[in-house]
């Protein structure tokens, strides 16, 4: 085993054991992980954070790890967290491991993690930002947040990124859909993926007139504008590079960044706080209580807001008597 | 203005306005939504819940129009919750009231709502929930949510009906995409929709395949099975009331129904108290404290881990001084 001050240390020093490590424990919840988050965060806020996201099969995983060789070619240091609702019972990843090993996990260079819900999707969001941090700490300075961009907690691992790219595919509907999914606000900008299918440039046209509609309503410095990509060819790959580094700069220049990642840190906090409270709360007295409380309401004697109100009552009391 | 009791007197004896009017009240959060619900509250657990999800475009609404008619014509009193994740800024559902409306609406006897959300996501699982209640509190014995099965909310809303079906259509991949989002586990059965389409045999079978992998390692009762359907058509709509009569029957005997029910309320609560804490926390006094000290964090001169635990302590302390 290997004590938490030396963790930190290899993990800063950018040993690929001790940030693997440093994932899992933050993975498993381990008793330990808040304070190993705490004592990294001192070495966080140097990486690049990219959130790669759109609806399932519009080639994800393939632009992430073209980026990903992109920007090694750069020199620079890259971390992948992908992140997969997978189903508990299969208990991992299905298939995206393995066709990344293929690509460039060979590089032997370039970190990649997939993240799987294990039982709790709500975790799921805050792990893979903690697991952003390890690599951030490890001085990553690329971080790619890859997620199927499909639900609320998938959207909040994509938004918690400074640059956030939405990929669709030339399916019919595919611009209402996203939209009806929430990607049309958090995207930066929007490539579509395996554009050399029949409808591409409708589908372009048809997210720009979406995109139009938007621009209506919010007057922003930045307009989020639509690349054409074939991911598998690596068609697109360096337009895409591109539009992410413009993107950064105006955020830079126009403060942006700093009020993203403001943003950022004060739902952490609140997250925390929350999680916090939940423990406290919920002793074995209080949990057992609302076990015998809740035959109660099923039988409609009493109400569920009835019940939670002397749950709470309960709790403010007993800080109370504490103090007196 | 009505009062909340004339309106719980209305909304019991089954006045449509009346239940248009609770449902906007608990949509829009007001300040008596919670006391509404309580009241209410007493009223239901009469109304059998029917959650209908899947992937986009996989013929949800059409499904559940057809049901709607189909428990019409049993003579039952049926409502709709359809909850549409829709873009903020459009401010609502897209296309499914309009096209509903030309459907069963004019019916006049199928109660309809679409939800969507309002700036927050999270809170939109809660409401369409209390929304049921207010349905079931009006008498409505079959309650149909619809809702897109794509996100932890999503599956939450479907999750919390009694008979949950999913809707998947013959499309490469389907089967794996939906066990990648959760639909595996939340299905009391799945329904091929668009079977008329080439490969519709095959995604039976492939999702048949995946369904027998999860039997190995799950002894359950009931085994989810998959029927076939072409909605537009209304092909398949009785076979799909049977299986949810099948699975109905099968709860009740088993004592599963009771069981779901229990885990429901007692889910409820625990919300209610997570989010009476939240409000309990959140003074003016601690936002504007973290506000203040959120600078520190940034500067790295404080983790957000320590600063959730200072504004803890001080929560306590204030408590604690309260009672002294």
């Amino acid at each position: 085993m290997m004590g938490r001050e030396l963790l930190v240390k290899e993990v800063t020093a950018g040993n690929r054991r001790a940030v693997a490590r440093a994932i899992s424990l933050v993975e498993n919840e381990g008793e330990d992980s808040n304070a190993l988050l705490s004592a990294l965060f001192m070495h966080t806020g140097r990486g690049y954070r990219i959130g790669i996201t759109g609806p399932p099969g519009a080639g994800k995983s393939t632009i992430t790890n073209k980026l990903a060789k992109h920007y090694r070619k750069e020199g620079l240091k890259v971390g992948i967290i992908a992140v997969d609702p997978t189903s508990p019972f299969t208990g991992g990843a299905l298939l995206g491991d393995r066709v990344r090993m293929t690509d460039v996990e060979l590089d032997g260079e370039v970190f990649i993690r997939s993240m799987a819900s294990r039982g709790s999707l709500g975790g799921l969001s805050r792990k893979a930002k903690e697991a952003a941090d390890v690599l951030d700490a490890a001085g990553h300075q690329i971080i790619l947040l890859e997620t199927v961009g499909v639900g609320q907690s998938e959207l909040d691992i994509a938004s918690a990124a400074d640059t956030t790219v939405v990929i669709l595919v030339p399916e019919s509907g595919d611009g209402i859909q996203a939209m009806k999914a929430g990607l049309m606000e958090i995207a930066d900008f929007f490539v579509l993926n395996k554009a050399d299918r029949p409808g591409a440039d409708q589908a372009v046209q048809s997210i720009k007139t979406i995109l139009g509609f938007r621009q209506h309503t919010e007057a922003t410095v930045w307009m989020p504008d639509v690349l054409k990509a074939v991911g598998s060819e690596g068609k697109g790959i360096d337009e895409i590079a591109q539009a992410i580094a413009a993107h950064r700069k105006s955020l830079e220049t126009s403060g942006g960044l700093e009020q993203k990642r403001r943003r950022r840190l004060e739902q952490r906090i609140r997250a925390l706080v929350e999680e916090q409270l939940q423990v406290d709360f919920w002793t074995s007295d209080r949990s057992e209580a609302l076990q015998r409380e809740l035959s109660r309401v099923i039988e409609r004697n009493q109400t569920p807001y009835e019940l939670a109100g002397r749950l709470i009552a309960d709790f403010k009391n007993q800080n109370e008597k504490r103090g007196s």
